[in-house]
C-alpha cells in the first residue's frame, strides 16, 4: 500500500526512517551529607551530577561520526545545575557536541570543556571534580574564567560557540589540542572593569573582544606525563600552565601544577595571580586516597586593597563498592582572608 | 598504541570507561479533555506525567546501589511541570534520589516524596494521582504542604536536602519509614505568617526553623492494610493521619483515613483543620471503578474570618485496554466556599 | 515473602509494574560556521536540534498507543531552544503527544505541529528545515505564526492544548488531517493589534478570541503529490495555501507552492500577504542539491508605511557520508528592505 505524505511522516516518525543507532545513556549520581564553616549541615555533592546522552556512528574508513550531549542537575533539589532564581545553567551545561574522529584528530563543534581545561583535570588529585576539596575551579587555574561573558552563574571552563581539535597520539607520546570561540554575544551580565558603573567597560551582552582560544599539549611515556597549556579569554585575560605526574609505583601517582593568570585587560590593580599545585593519589585495597596542598598567590605590587593569599590543605578517601560505585569522605582547610574548613561524606555512583 | 591523555579521555567519553549499565527509561503520558465550572473546555491530565532514568547495580552480599532521575512535564504545552512565568518547578521535579539497598533496609539522599506521602497514596482511590477528582493534594493532608519554604508554586508533597530511609519489611507485616531534611534554605517567597507585610514571619529565602522530618508505619495481612504517619515541615506545621484498606473480595478494595493538619506556629487564627475521607476501587473486567467522599472541617473556634467546610464526592473509570494503557472518565463535586464541578476523559499510557 | 506498602512501591520502582516497553531515543544534532551580512562569523545550526524519546504499544486488533516527547536545543550554547534571557521555549517543544493508531486513524492530544505546518514541510526544498536559507517560517507561510498567544519567542508552527486527527490513507492516494486547539490563555505578552498602547487588542494572558483550527489534505499518485491547507489561530489571522510536487526522474524532484495570509482581525493596515515559492531537490551520487526561488508580497493597499516585498534565493548542498551523517553548505540571498546574504558550512548527525 503506498503511503501519502503525511502517513510517511508518521510512519517516519514511528517507525524510524533510518536505522536506529546505539544511543549510549550514562551519568552520575554524586549526593552525599558536608558541613562547612559557618553553615549548616546540608546535602551536597563532590563531582558533577550528570545525565547524558552520546553516540558513534562508523562511516567507514576509519571515519567516525560522534556526538555528546550532557544534562547537570543537583540531586538535592532536582533542578538543573546552578540554578537559582533566574539564573541557570544551559540544559546540556555538561556539553553539547557533534563532530567527526578520524586519522586526522577529532573535530568537534558545539560547547565543552576548553582545551586547557580538558587536559589539566588528569593533574588534579580530585579528578577534576568540582569538590569543596579539590583545586581544579580555584587554584589549578590561578583564579581564571574561560568564559567570563556569559549569564551570571554560568560555567567557568567552557567555551559556547566553538570548534574544538584534537590531534591523534603522535609517536606514542605527543598530543595537542585547540578550541576556538566565535566572537557571539551571549547574555553577560555588567561587568565594570576597567571602567567605572556608569561607564562601565563591558556592558551586558557584549561581544567578545577578541577570539577566544585554548591550547593545550601533553606528552606520556611509561610512569611520566605532563602537559603544558595557554589559553585567552573573551577579555583577554591570560592563562598559563605547567605540570607533570610520575608513579613511582603503579598504586601511587604523584602530580604537580603551575599556573599564572593575567587579567591586565580588565583590572587596574593586582592584575596578576600564581599558583602552584602538589597532589597524590594512592590506590590500598579498595580504597584511594587523595591528598592536595597549593598556593594562590595574588600579585599585591599594584594598588589597594592588598589580596590575601590562599592556602589549601585537603584529604579525602573513596572505597569501591564496585567498579561504578564508591563511598567517600573528604576534609579541606582553605585559609584565605577567612578560614574554611569543609567536611562530607557520601555516595558516588556512574551508570 | 599507547594513548595520551586527552586521547584516553576521549576514549572514555566515547567507548565507556566502565561496563554500560542497564539505564531503565520509563514514564507516563497522560492528557485528556477536561471542563471545570467556570473555565473553557481544556487538554489537561489526571496524572503526572513522567520521563523517567533508573537503575540498579548488584555490589554483591545482598547490597545494591540504586537511583532514580524524574521528569515531570506538562503533555498540552510540552513545558516542564508547572512552569508559569518565571515560576518552574525543578527538572527532575518527580524524584532525583541515590541510595543503598540491603538487608539494613534502603537509605537514599536527594529529593523525592516525604515518608508520609509516599505511603498515603495506597489509600487514595485515585491511587494517589493528583487528579482533580482525587484526594491526594488536599483532603488526605488536610491541606498540608510538606514543603512550604521553596520557591513558589513548587511541589506540595516532597523534600528536598533529605535523607530517605526504609525498612525492611518485618515479620512479613510491618515497614517504616523516615525522611529528615537539612536545614537549607530553599529560595522561598515572603511568607507574612504571624508576621505583617512590612515585617513577615519569614522572609524570602528562609532557613528553615526547625529540621523538617516525616514518619511512616505501615502494616499488611492478608487483605488488611493499615497505616499511621506524622509530618513536621520547616515551619513547624504538623500533621498526622491514620487509615486502613481492606479487601472483602479480591476485585473491591475498601479504604479509609483520617487527618489532622496544626498550622499554630504559622497562623493566628484556626490552626486546626481535620479530614476525613471514604473510597473504593472496584475491578469490574478490564475496568476499574473509582470512588470517593471525604469531608475537610477548618477549625472555626479562632477569630474570623470563618473558613468554609468541603465536601468532595468523585466517581472514576478506567478501561484497561493494556497493561500499560487505559482510557478514562472522571466527575466530581466539590463544595466549599464555592461550587467546582469537573468532568474529563483522557488516556493514560506508561512506558 | 509478602512484601508490605511501601517495600511494594520500592519494588514496583526498581523492578518495574510493568513490562519495560521499547522507548526509541532518538535526535538530530546539526551544527556548523556561519555568517551572515553584518553579524560576527558564528557557530550555527541548519536544523533544528532534538533529543526525543517516543515509543509505540501494539494493543491488539490493530489499535496501537503510541508517545512521542521531543526536547529542542542549541548545540552552540547547550541551552534549550531559543533561549534568550528570561524567555525560553518548553523544554519539549519539538512536540509532546499521546495517543491512539487504528483502522480510524490516528488520534493525539498534546503539543505539536499544526496539519497545515506538519503537510507543508514535503514541499519545501530545505525539507522543512528552519535553516536561514529555507522558506519553512517565512515564505512558505507568508509570514504567518501559528500560536501568536504564547509565551514572546514561542514557536511559529505548533498548537498547545490541542487534539491532532490524521485519516488513514484513502484509496491509496487521499489524507486528511486535523488540528484543533482549546480556548486556554497560555502566557501571551501584550500585543496592541487594532488597539493601543493603553488599550492593547490584546493584554497579557489573553483567551484566544476562537477556537484555532488547522486542516490539510495531500494525494499522492506515481511521482505526483498536492496538497492544500487552511489554518486560522487564536486571534483569527487566516492561511491557506495550495502546492505541488513533481518527479520527472527519480532523482529530481520539483515542488512549489502559493500561500495568502489575511490578518484583518488583528491589523488596521495591509492585512494581506501573499507568498510563492519555487524549488528544486536534485540527488548526484552521495550528493543533495537543495534550490528555491520565492517572493512575499504584502498588500500596500491600505494605509502607510508601504511594506518591502520580499525576494529569497537560496541554494545548498548536502553531502552523504552516510544514511544517518552529511555535511552540508547553505547560500542564500534574500532581499527585503534590506538585503542579506548569508552563508554556512556544518554536521547533521541523526542518532
Amino acid at each position: 500500500m503506498k503511503k501519502s505524505l503525511v502517513a510517511l511522516a508518521l510512519m517516519g516518525v514511528f517507525a524510524g526512517a533510518y536505522a536506529q543507532s546505539s544511543v549510549t545513556i550514562y551519568g552520575t549520581v554524586d549526593a552525599g551529607i558536608s558541613k562547612r564553616t559557618g553553615t549548616t549541615t546540608m546535602v551536597g555533592k563532590r563531582d558533577n551530577n550528570k545525565l547524558g546522552f552520546k553516540g558513534v556512528e562508523d562511516l567507514g574508513s576509519g571515519l567516525k561520526a560522534i556526538f555528546q550531549l550532557e544534562i547537570r542537575y543537583e540531586p538535592d533539589t532536582g533542578t538543573i545545575e546552578n540554578t537559582s532564581g533566574a539564573n541557570s545553567r544551559p540544559l546540556f551545561q555538561g556539553q553539547s557536541r557533534v563532530g567527526l574522529q578520524g586519522d586526522f584528530g577529532t573535530v568537534r563543534l558545539g560547547r565543552g570543556l576548553t582545551a586547557f581545561q580538558e587536559t589539566s583535570t588528569a593533574f588534579e588529585p580530585w579528578s577534576g571534580m568540582p569538590a569543596i576539596a579539590g583545586y581544579q575551579t580555584d587554584l589549578q587555574v590561578a583564579g581564571y574564567t574561560s568564559d567570563p561573558l556569559s549569564q551570571l552563574g554560568n560555567s567557568n571552563n567552557r567555551f559556547s560557540n566553538a570548534v574544538f581539535y584534537n590531534t591523534p597520539v603522535i609517536a606514542d607520546i605527543f598530543q595537542f589540542n585547540a578550541t576556538v570561540s566565535a566572537k557571539e554575544a551571549n547574555n553577560n551580565p555588567v561587568i565594570i572593569g576597567k571602567g567605572t558603573a556608569a561607564a562601565p567597560q563591558f556592558p551586558a551582552n557584549t561581544a567578545p573582544l577578541t577570539t577566544a582560544y585554548s591550547l593545550s599539549a601533553t606528552a606520556t611515556s611509561g610512569p611520566f606525563a605532563a602537559y603544558a597549556a595557554y589559553e585567552k579569554n573573551a577579555i583577554e585575560t591570560k592563562l598559563w600552565s605547567v605540570g607533570a605526574s610520575f608513579k613511582p609505583v603503579n598504586d601511587l601517582k604523584l602530580m604537580g601544577s603551575y599556573q599564572k593568570q593575567d587579567q591586565a585587560s580588565s583590572t587596574l590593580i593586582n592584575p596578576i595571580t600564581k599558583a602552584w599545585l602538589l597532589g597524590a593519589n594512592y590506590t590500598v585495597g579498595a580504597g584511594l586516597v587523595r591528598f592536595g596542598y597549593g598556593q594562590k598567590t595574588p600579585d599585591n605590587s599594584l594598588g589597594n586593597p592588598a589580596l590575601a593569599k590562599t592556602k589549601q590543605t585537603s584529604v579525602g578517601y573513596d572505597y569501591n563498592l564496585s567498579a561504578r560505585t564508591y563511598l567517600y569522605v573528604d576534609a579541606s582547610n582553605k585559609k584565605a582572608a577567612t578560614t574554611l574548613n569543609f567536611y562530607s561524606l557520601g555516595i558516588h555512583h556512574n551508570f
